[in-house]
């Protein structure tokens, strides 16, 4: 029998209500970002009480004076008692990641979250049972077009790209200088959506010609909502699964391969390849699983996620090396970043 | 501006994507338990593979196996692999709370947690601006009347009842030992449930007669699922709020005063004070928020979910001390137990 979890467990399960608790954390901060609490702290020129918090945001007292109370139990926002009134200021912490405008937010990150995986997950004994994504018993959708679902409004696409472009602004750096991708000077993004990783792959290597090419909605909505002034990067639209892909140095492939099954991901790979100039190469942006099946738990819980949402999973490194050299492949290098995403590197 | 949250946050806000992915661990937990993961890896005489975990579930394999996945991460299922096969087995903590059978058993809590306060918490933005609990929004029932949306119908009063009893089957002994009650030979349990809190003090002090009084279909159900053999305690079917109550030497509120607001509470103090003896006492067990107002965390968040869920909240023991000394009672004492709940206890 394994004895894994402390074993004081066994006298009261401290860890375990902590766990069971955990969905509670999660939607707090995520509601305290829905309702602005985080830009407010940051705007305001001096700490707040619980009733100038609820006047500008428009709620009950009581309600923001819990939730405040929650956001400093864990540590994000802080407060000063002063003659028996609470009053609330933000934390560099909340300042730089949860306000909507730091060049670091993860409000587009939290609203996906919050309204589209949080209740997805209400289904996920549904999911386990029948081995498939849970699209049409949460939202009415199609399970099959995972695309569809989650491109099922300009509203709902502008969220998910929200998230994937929160993933890179924090991510995208430890992606792109995993290896040394200088010698690339074309880079296309396949599936880039926002731009965001390669806008980071622009930054770190200005000699290169980086473009996203992504379907004409996904080009347009990221042309209208995420371009930057002096932007670096090109944006080209196309579908690399069903159209042509252009050939070029370097092709990224982040947060593809985990959407799908296995033969299409090889079929993919396979004209990734052809198209691909001789001593180029693929870098595939995954979280990457551990070989002996026991962690990291986010990645356990991300491949479960993909259960609830998608067609496909997470996978270790053997998956990606195998699935990349079966597609004509050779040298493949993986980077474990430490941080939620890993790289892995091939080359033609 | 604080810096609570370590300053290596400011580098990758791994703690933050902790937080977010609290929803994500807390459903995995609830749905393995749902699915009956836990009682059949206990009654396995060895470990067994994701193909027989499925085939005795009837789930499908791919589901399981990336549960079986999120449970080894965070380590409350162990796993062997050999030959390429992932075997898995239960761990002491797992068997001891999430099993079905284990007199320490948390199913109930988790089954009332995951199918009830888990979508009752998909509505936090709308508790905290409206300031009210969320039963119609989530389950179509009148806000008003808490308890005739907790107890709507057999299943759902058995749910709550389970909840409770699990509660007091881990934190009763502490409730219960928290101050020498011996002197107190008649004890009445208000709203004592499913009597689990009224058992644990009974087995401590077997020379007090202990009783529940909970409303008619309360006791009903409590008497069909939750008597055990030889039971020490007895049950008296009454409304603690619009009937009588019975004379006695110590009267218990265990996750009473919590539900209501302040007028309610103090009338009813003051009605037991009425009713009691000479020298008794009453004896309240909740969960305690800190005078500062910076947690416990678990605290902040069960005054939340009262908020969601009822029209209470949580309070510092300033606030029962008050309350107490304005019903007539003296001598208020204040003990926290270092677990979920604390107990107070104070005199007539």
């Amino acid at each position: 029998m394994a004895e894994h979890l402390s074993q004081s467990e066994l006298d009261y399960p401290f860890k375990l209500l902590e766990y069971f608790n955990g969905f509670r954390i999660s939607k707090a901060i995520f509601s305290a970002c829905e309702l602005g609490v985080f830009d407010l702290l940051l705007q305001s020129q001096k700490p707040m009480s619980a009733v100038e918090v609820a006047q500008k945001l428009g709620t009950s007292e009581d309600g923001i004076e819990r939730l405040l109370g929650v956001l400093v139990a864990i540590e994000i926002v802080d407060v000063e008692v002063v003659q028996g009134t609470a009053f609330y200021s933000s934390t560099d912490v909340a300042n730089l990641y949860l306000a909507k405008t730091s060049p670091k937010s993860l409000h587009d990150l939290i609203i996906y979250n919050s309204q589209t995986i949080y209740p997805l997950w209400n289904n996920l004994v549904d999911a386990v049972r029948e081995g498939k994504n849970q699209n049409e018993k949460t939202f009415g959708l199609p399970s099959e077009e995972i695309f569809s679902a989650i491109y099922r409004s300009e509203e709902e696409m502008l969220k998910f790209m929200g998230l994937m472009n929160s993933t890179w602004v924090i991510d995208g750096h430890d992606i792109v200088t995993a290896f040394d991708l200088s010698s690339f000077k074309t880079v296309i993004d396949l599936g880039g959506c926002s731009g965001a990783l390669a806008r980071e792959l622009a930054k770190e290597y200005p000699s290169s010609t980086v473009t996203v090419l992504d379907l004409p909605a996904v080009v347009q909505t990221a042309q209208r909502h995420f371009t930057q002034q002096d932007d670096t990067i090109c944006f080209q639209e196309g579908d690399f699964f069903e159209g042509e892909i252009p050939p070029a140095d370097l092709y990224i492939l982040a947060r593809i391969i985990h959407d799908w099954k296995e033969d299409k991901n090889l079929k993919l790979l396979k004209k990734i390849h052809t198209a691909c100039h001789p001593g180029g190469g693929v870098l595939i942006a995954e979280a990457l699983l551990f070989e002996n099946r026991r962690g990291p738990t986010m990645v356990q819980m991300f491949s479960l996620n993909m259960l609830v949402q998608t067609e496909g999973k997470e996978h270790p490194p053997s998956h990606y090396t195998r699935l990349l050299t079966d597609a004509g492949f050779r040298d493949v290098q993986v980077c474990r970043t430490g941080k939620s995403y890993d790289a892995i590197l091939a080359l033609k």
